[in-house]
């Protein structure tokens, strides 16, 4: 029924580029589409593809199963894709979600670049982290860009938006903090990673990091680094951080 | 004389925006131009700044020193970047380098994109690695785009292009070799990363990986990692092996 409902309501969008007030977007290329096909196939509106790709039967299948229109369209392809290789677009309803309170996270204060966030949000899930709270204002989440640099994984994860570092401490209470700053007061070696059963690395904004605040909110890391580097990229720093603390912690 | 040298080509130079086979490329933004003018300012044929720049004082003083030109000039920076936010540029004489037998080095195989490049440079540097070697065909190092992610740290490594890996390998012959793959024998885990005193860090392309010949070139380790994903980005893997290497052998 509710598949039957949205495919109504597909029927009166005229698919646009996309914008941040949109109710839906879209992802780019068949790999991601794939991605949301198998992960989140209840939200899809539809799946359009261009004349020249190879694979229509695999992909009318899947939307076959989940009753998921598919439609040749090279002008929306092209309307939507701003890169020549792109073959399938995936349109798909935003929705919301909330944070497992049993299981660690990411948290990103004031993220900025979509791109970074994709990236952060397959590195997650690379190391098996599925919850991510983004602390607001913060680059928009369903933007193709950062759907594009997930590489799908996006549609793994579960996301929560918080107005204040302070809301999300009040709704996760028992998770042991690590704010990842340059002046953080335990240096993040291999050989005495701290021990946690259930963590929220915490990172600030690409330019301007965490401020001093953090400091006295659980535990600060450094990953130690050169002076002939202003700082690590944020992408990197959360890849780092992710893989020392599952490494450590989830065996 | 050498600076009067460049200085005399320089005038020749229409500068235009950048080619790969021009003999100049250039820096966007105030902080990888000083980078530039720090570590490499007799390669700099002169600096151009937007008439809305406030810190003439300090660029004008570094440029004094080494008597490279400095001008305001709004039409060239508009002609160069293609963001808003750039205020100076930093035109500069392409240069070779050439690796140290003595210190550790990251091998790039094909790498196809120079964001990445400019990113794993900065990486590099944050970790204390500064040789870097390219298996050709490669994305073009001095492309202002692998300057600009680089955040300057271009500027204080060394490079050096090979035809093929064996041509590295016979160039540098006591490096112990570690060759990052999906199938890799040794899984890098932080209780055992393998120790070195001299190792060379090899990666492949960002769509293909090294291909199965790499096995057996010295030792092949993987980053775990689940299933919910392809891989990671060619940029995390290339961060945490630096981590854990520089973490684990350099104290």
């Amino acid at each position: 029924m509710e598949q039957r409902d949205l495919k109504n309501k597909e029927d009166k969008i005229q698919i646009k580029p996309y914008k941040k007030d949109a109710t839906y977007s879209y992802t780019l290329g068949a790999f991601p589409t794939y991605e949301l096909l198998l992960s989140k196939p209840e939200k899809v509106l539809k799946v359009a593809v261009h004349s020249t790709y190879t694979d229509m039967e695999g992909l009318k299948e899947i939307c076959g199963k989940h009753k998921i229109p598919v439609e040749i369209n090279d002008k929306l392809i092209n309307k939507l894709s701003d890169k020549e290789n792109c073959y399938v677009t995936g349109i798909f309803e935003k929705y919301g979600c909330e944070l497992s309170e049993e299981r660690s996270h990411v948290v990103l204060v004031n993220p900025s670049n979509m791109g970074n966030m994709g990236t952060i949000i397959r590195t997650m899930v690379g190391f098996g982290i599925y919850d991510l709270a983004i602390i607001l204002p913060g680059a928009d989440i369903f933007n193709p860009k950062c759907v594009r640099a997930s590489m799908g994984a996006l549609f793994k994860i579960n996301f929560q938006f918080f107005e204040t570092f302070d809301e999300y401490r009040k709704t996760f209470k028992h998770h042991d903090v690590f704010t990842f700053m340059l002046n953080g007061e335990h240096t993040l070696n291999i050989s005495d990673c701290p021990k946690s059963e259930r963590f929220a690395l915490v990172f600030g904004n690409e330019a301007a990091g965490l401020d001093d605040s953090f400091l006295n909110v659980g535990t600060s890391v450094k990953i130690p680094q050169t002076d002939d580097v202003d700082s690590l990229n944020l992408t990197i720093a959360v890849g780092i951080g992710l893989y020392v603390f599952t490494n450590r912690n989830i065996k």
